[in-house]
């Protein structure tokens, strides 16, 4: 199971089901999933819970959406949102969800064409085009549905999807902010936890609210118990299990720590100018949190890859694999050769990547203006004169602040003989460089600028202006950096698509594909973990929310809204927020229900704990665990916080 | 600070905690808070809290003597103890608590007539000459207080401690063992936590309460806020700061795993003897326990010494110990060699450990005959021969787990040219060789064992039975161990003592000197901490309590007693339970009082949290954590739960 739990529908390994849990789901049973289960919006995932409609999510699936719709004297996102009657449930204008409706093998459709002496580049176009064909086929067939064309491991199989879209969707409930954000950044990817991460929209059809009494998940009278199997229906973004060793080397030691690097520096940056003023404050905070999220995220994915049993384990099944690929002559002679492919191709990525993030102005006004006059002088068009014309601005504080940290990395990740480097630094050190570049260029002097362009190649060769000689090395190097692009594009698609080949020529659908944002059906047990030196429960209470609450004096990010205080004493303390699994999920399951053999619903995938974000490499289930709102705690919220009775009782309903 | 913050009280840092906190403690601020403080048994620490000579210290201190006092159709270590009246106080015979009532510098008594030509023994013997003459006359000047002489900074300085006794100790009032003790070996060494782990005794002089008016501390009202400034008396009991780089390779190399090695195998041994029958199980309880804390506790200190920041951070402070020696030529001429030789002692001890461990009969009945059978001949006395002719005892089912283990380690752990193990194995595979060591001796011949008797040194050199042999080589080694044992215990503390010294000469009384077991106190702030990819609260409350019991469905160890399910109602969930702070601490400070600079009692130090084990090579404040009971949560549980009226009167008393 090194390669997850993340089933398609089309290949639900029921055997392994039955043998694991003995339980053997029919086919009606997965059709009856399948099609309960949704697609939320651009990344998230949600599922039909009513026979009238109602869609399940996750708070923070809708929360910017809600953002988008709230009168601007009511804050939705804050304070909460309760349609007494569908007449108030609030249209959400461009938001759809997607039912998998249809899913067919398109793998030799896609490979058509294709012939042994094509080049890498040939052979992906041969591709780009089958899949055009396909979908235009498609489209033509059933033009009611969205088609998709899925690449299954990396490309060793492709299905064309079809979906039933559903875009008219409002708004139903959604809790405060601070019930479904409860704890924060610091909690985020973490448990015990305490967030109750739900919302509920409607799907509509013709003004109506749509009629799924035919599939759609009813609810569980008691949840979930401790080590009972549970199963997560949802799309999941992306996972990397098949990369190989070489491949993860390079995530490992410049993919990651260079991304990082970015991260940090962009979170430096944009606090500082968080700090300027309120306005700033207000207009940073979504971004300052998208990157607290990605460093949380980034930060635990590569530490899977500096953990020594992770990659060992890696390595154990690359070398499984490998033999197994090396018994069999013609399995051999067709892959035996990618692994060391890869392995030069990762290496020239780790000379790429700092060329294609550092190998442009930096949002440095004097190299951008040096760029424009440049390219004005090398490519004369109207357009590229009136560029290089136009009057440089000034430099804001927030530029000033923005580029230094860039210049920084750039300095550090770019190669000593870099081209664009050395014209950078000029034999000085990085912060001098960045002085003298500033004070010495005359990009912003319009005689200067006037009489450049006027002399041409001849006299912008002559040029000794520092940002302008920057600007000839970037010039000099963009073609190169193009075609490297685009070459290790086709190559490593290429390649990885052999790999996926041999995985599934040695073990077919028993392994599950790679995450691809789309619909997976995974299993679990809900299950406790050792964690922090002791253990965590199976599920966290309502005692564990207020207790959290003041032990943090009720202060951001661990406060709750009034109303929760007010209604305390009418609150099950014992009634259980949210749960734990060994479900295989990542990033896009937001939104997933999780549901028992019975087809109910028990709780509502929100997040993983920290433990879990080196399976994205590799699946384990010793620490790892999903994490879960559970079913007691949407009633129980709905009930007595929220007064919302038809929601219950439509929820309820049998 | 890298030596910690276990201050003395002859060398409080006054100046540092005035610069520090701005709070400057006056000669009789310290007096009254060191003659307030007590040790507790063997062990522990504790301290007045009245002026009637109430003690407060942890239910884990006292445990083990109430189930001593505790009638037998009662059970008051399961069910807790209130004494209504002081009549009821139960007399707890042979323990006592020790108020440090004198100390003195005697580091030149001590050292008097050692000269430089002396070998390690001789130095060793003057040294303990010394003490028996100081120890002598001071009782003679004292004969009431009870002497000690405390060796500090490994031997560079030695103290006279004074102690007043208190001899006859009553229990006043103990909560339930699941009060104390909530969460169990899981949530020990961890926080958050929920454990209430106090206890009430009473001091009492010809059979009144003492009258400890003049020095005992008052109750903080509010109980430390977070942030705040609190000390900590109480009597930490070991640490290894002082120990050279080398010498704590040894330790991560060969001592902890040796030792973790032995409690793992007797955590095995002890399980599946209790597993034998619930009578088993209940005699078995408590050494299980232990092991269980000792394990923790061990894995703790070895996570540290495998922590490459901590082992780069302990070589960087003898590096600059070092060069500050060597740059002072006398200094260097005396403790520059230290090091190295100390390096060549812990090579020793690493050869040596294995031999001292698994030079014996290992309980093994075979073997344990073969070697008074071998002393017999040897060693001819009556009472040798009588032991050597006493019935062979049957091999029980208990011994049978008990020795396999054992063998298993010793093979493991012993040199493979060490002739006992070659005399054990015969060549043969350890599993093999234990079977046919059993098999084939015939020690339990009662012929056979008279005829070798009889044959004397002459038969017992031509003898082939495999169990003789080993007890012969065994026999061979036992001078050779001895010797080595004593020579390495003086050759070490000599050389400690240099290094202590060494440090001494370097840093003075700003450094604190490790645990000795004695009375100090030790500053820190309350203060949360990054933990399990979040944060960790400054302190918990009690719906964290309910919370956790009922999260693990009330089961043991996470169960509470039935009377706080009953009386849950009228608790103040948002009342204080355990709290964390930065002072520095070790197995020993159980009991200790938690004050304010007010000498009022915040709190009881019952834990420190996981991270905190590696503090004793190391201090650091990053992660490491004491942990205490908050007063809050004394108060609430008496006044609440155990109707405690009189003694919270008592205690609340100005």
């Amino acid at each position: 199971m090194a390669l997850g739990k993340m089933w398609t529908f089309e290949d639900a390994p029921v055997d392994y089901f039955e043998e694991t849990y003995g339980f053997r789901p029919s086919q009606k049973w997965l059709d009856h999933v399948r099609l309960s289960s949704l697609r939320f919006g651009d990344g998230c995932s949600a599922s039909f819970v009513s026979a009238t409609g109602l869609v399940m999510t996750n708070h923070h699936c809708v929360r910017d959406h809600i953002a988008r719709i709230s009168p601007d004297d009511a804050d939705w996102v804050k304070n909460g949102f309760l349609a007494k009657t569908t007449a108030e449930e609030a249209k959400i204008p461009g938001l759809t969800v997607q039912q998998l409706v249809g899913m067919k093998d398109i793998t030799s459709e896609i490979s058509s064409g294709i012939t042994d002496g094509m080049t890498d580049a040939e052979i992906k176009s041969t591709r780009d085009r089958n899949r055009q064909t396909v979908l235009g086929a498609a489209r033509n067939r059933q033009p009611n549905l969205d088609h998709k064309v899925v690449k299954l491991f990396q490309g060793a199989r492709f299905s064309l999807y079809s979906y039933n879209i559903y875009d008219d969707i409002r708004l139903v409930c959604s809790p405060h902010l601070q019930t479904a954000h409860f704890g924060g950044d610091p909690d985020n990817f973490t448990y015990p936890r305490y967030g109750i991460d739900f919302s509920f929209c409607r799907a509509y059809i013709d003004g109506k609210p749509a009629d799924t009494s035919e599939h759609h998940f009813t609810w569980s009278k008691s949840g979930a118990d401790d080590g009972e199997l549970v199963f997560v229906t949802g799309s999941p973004g992306s996972t990397g299990r098949l990369l190989t060793y070489a491949q993860l080397l390079y995530q490992r030691d410049v993919f990651y720590p260079a991304t990082l690097d970015l991260i940090h520096d962009r979170l430096d940056t944009y606090r500082a100018m968080a700090a300027m003023s309120p306005q700033m404050e207000k207009r940073m905070r979504t971004q300052i949190l998208g990157l607290e999220n990605a460093d949380k995220a980034y930060t635990g994915y590569l530490t899977g890859l500096l953990d020594p049993t992770l990659m060992a384990a890696k390595a154990a099944f690359e070398k499984s694999l490998r033999e197994k690929i090396a018994s069999d002559p013609k399995a051999q002679a067709r892959f035996g050769a990618t692994w060391a492919k890869l392995e030069k191709i990762a290496k020239r990525q780790r000379a790429f990547l700092p060329r294609s993030r550092y190998h442009n102005n930096f949002g440095l006004p004097v190299l951008s203006k040096a760029v424009q006059i440049v390219k004005a002088i090398q490519e004369p068009t109207d357009k590229n004169i009136r560029a290089a014309n136009r009057k440089m601005r000034a430099m804001t504080p927030t530029a000033e602040i923005s580029h230094k940290g860039v210049w920084r990395l750039a300095i550090k990740w770019l190669a000593k003989e870099d081209p664009y480097r050395v014209a950078l630094l000029r034999g000085q050190a990085p912060e001098a460089a960045l002085v003298s570049l500033k004070s010495e260029s005359q990009v912003s002097d319009q005689a200067f600028v006037a009489a450049l362009m006027q002399g041409g190649t001849e006299a912008l060769a002559a040029c000794k202006d520092p940002a302008i000689r920057a600007a000839v090395a970037l010039a000099k190097l963009a073609p190169e950096n193009a075609a490297e692009s685009s070459a290790l594009t086709a190559a490593e698609e290429v390649q990885a698509t052999l790999i996926g080949q041999a995985l599934f020529a040695a073990y077919g659908t028993a392994a599950s594909p790679d995450a691809t944002g789309t619909l997976r059906i995974s299993d679990g047990v809900v299950k406790g973990y050792p964690c922090n030196g002791s253990i965590a429960p199976p599920w966290t209470t309502f005692y564990g929310l207020f207790g959290r609450a003041t032990e943090f004096g009720n202060k951001y990010p661990f406060d709750l809204p009034e109303v929760w205080w007010k209604k305390r004493k009418s609150i099950d303390l014992s009634k259980k927020v949210d749960f734990v699994s060994t479900n295989d999920i990542i990033g896009g399951n937001s939104g997933s229900p999780m549901i028992n053999k019975d087809q109910e619903v028990v709780g509502l995938i929100f997040d993983g704990n920290i433990e879990m974000l080196p399976n994205r490499f590799l699946y384990r289930d010793t620490l790892p665990r999903s994490v879960s709102v559970h079913s007691e705690a949407i009633i129980e919220s709905l009930k007595k916080v929220y007064g919302a009775r038809a929601l219950v009782q439509e929820l309820l309903k049998r």
